[in-house]
């Protein structure tokens, strides 16, 4: 079944287009998860403490949001141990009914693409699939053809890909803004042309694109422009965006787009807000909090 | 000490400026590496005949060459295993004197890039830092802020990155080549800023560019925009250029660039050239080939 399909079934399940990004920031972990940021530990233990606070993660937001996108480089920070983690958190998301938006971003030539795609989206053999995420994000900056092997694996393994089109930090102009019109417009075309092929029975293509939620002007002009992408919008929270940001993200029926928020949800508890809580209270309150807004922003009931 | 002069001297030791690509190809890999390539073996077995063979090319082109450029890719595709595999091959690249290019090409905002610098330039703690690379490659699409990062674990762990500016495949024009002036022109001149506080004693920056050698019309542009970053150039070989092509890399000293070859060297055996060759002659047989060809075009003795 196409990642489209999938996706926009599970966001009518639970009624909310809400993404809950995995970024373990050491720093900010509970203090039962300190472990995790002790260079004096096993490497092993530490990324175990942070497998086991992305876990407890999952188990509170499985049921309430239709996807997690855990983000690959604070695993790689452990380097083997790191990537053992990465595949347990992805393999529990999945079996907790949640869809799995690997953070990955990555981008190369043809031949180096093509192992990357088959890495994350399909699994090294039929038996080694626990653990392959339902989409990516990939980075566009090598050209068109390194982008085919990620929609050939797309089309194989019923999967997705986001790619980066405009990104939610400040300092996003020199690549992005280059030129007239501006690169990102480019990029967003070539999206659009990138997913026809693959658009699902519920009309959205398994393409899809990050749109920093952080320039919400362009939103709704990227919105028209690729208007069967599904979009996934970062900055939601820490970065900044608010709920009436992110409205023009989405098409006239409220469909089309994923607000993700990490630090907002996973690191509450850091919050004013939510002081004297319990970091799963906290972040379950943050949740609530951001179902509410998006929704009403929506104009859901 | 700075990585470009590290980089500097190697190349005057071994005298030449041949980088090998380890990207192991599982269909390419020679017999008796074929175990990678059985989606029926365990994925720890395939894992480590990859890390076997990258293992055993090293050892042929140690006191060789100055570096060799793993690529990720192939080793992800065997997750956990392959990272395993991963650290095995650089730390032993490393134990043998080569300089180690981690040829990721990651990049992300600010706060994440951060994470991926860590992983692979620093290490999670003092104790974890045998299969940190000399320097990677990371890619310029997310803009200013997230290159910053990377910068800063150049400085403190004496490593380098090279930026991408000009990629090796063919259908690279949708971001490189748009604007006027195109933008892999910019990037070149943000990669000559970003590096002018990271010039060692030896008058070469850490901070490097990739520039594909299969462009050689733009090669002594790029050359003249970023006189003091030094050059990783790919597409010898394989990618299609030959050693005429790369002379305007360089400066007019004969430095300033390393020429990746991969599949050319790795698996010279297929070639009818290299027929009936067991695959550690013919790869031998392809670098001393190259070296000769490269230092001939540099007008070396």
């Amino acid at each position: 079944m196409h990642y489209a399909d999938r996706l926009t079934d599970a966001i009518a399940r639970v009624g909310n287009p809400c993404l809950v990004g995995l970024d373990p920031h050491l720093d900010a972990l509970p203090e039962e998860f300190a472990v995790a940021r002790n260079a004096e530990a096993p490497r092993a233990e530490r990324a175990r403490a942070l497998a086991d606070f992305c876990c407890a993660v999952i188990e509170l937001v499985a049921g309430r949001v239709a996807a997690v996108k855990p983000q690959s480089a604070f695993f790689e920070v452990f380097g083997a141990d790191g990537a053992a983690a990465w595949e347990r958190v992805v393999a529990r998301a999945r079996a907790a009914g949640l869809l799995v938006i690997g953070d990955v971003k990555r981008g190369d030539i043809d031949s180096t693409a093509k192992a990357y795609a088959r890495a994350f989206l399909e699994g090294s053999s039929a038996a080694d699939r626990a653990h392959v995420c339902d989409a990516i994000t990939i980075n566009p900056f090598l050209g068109g053809d390194s982008v085919v092997p990620f929609l050939e694996s797309c089309a194989r393994a019923g999967a997705g890909v986001y790619v980066l089109v405009r990104t939610s930090n400040k300092d996003n102009k020199l690549c992005q803004d280059h030129g007239t019109p501006p690169l990102y417009e480019r990029v967003a075309d070539a999206v659009a042309a990138w997913g026809a092929p693959h658009v699902g029975e519920r009309g959205w293509s398994s393409v899809g694109a990050v749109v920093g939620a952080t320039h919400p002007r362009e939103l709704a002009a990227l919105r028209a422009r690729m208007p069967r992408t599904p979009l996934l919008l970062p900055g939601y929270g820490a970065q900044g965006a608010g709920a009436a940001e992110i409205r023009g993200g989405f098409a006239a029926d409220g469909r089309g787009a994923l607000v993700n928020s990490s630090r907002g949800i996973l690191f509450a508890h850091k919050s004013p807000q939510y002081a004297g809580q319990h970091w799963k209270d906290a972040s379950r309150a943050a949740l609530d909090a951001m179902v509410g807004e998006i929704r009403a922003a929506l104009g859901a009931a």
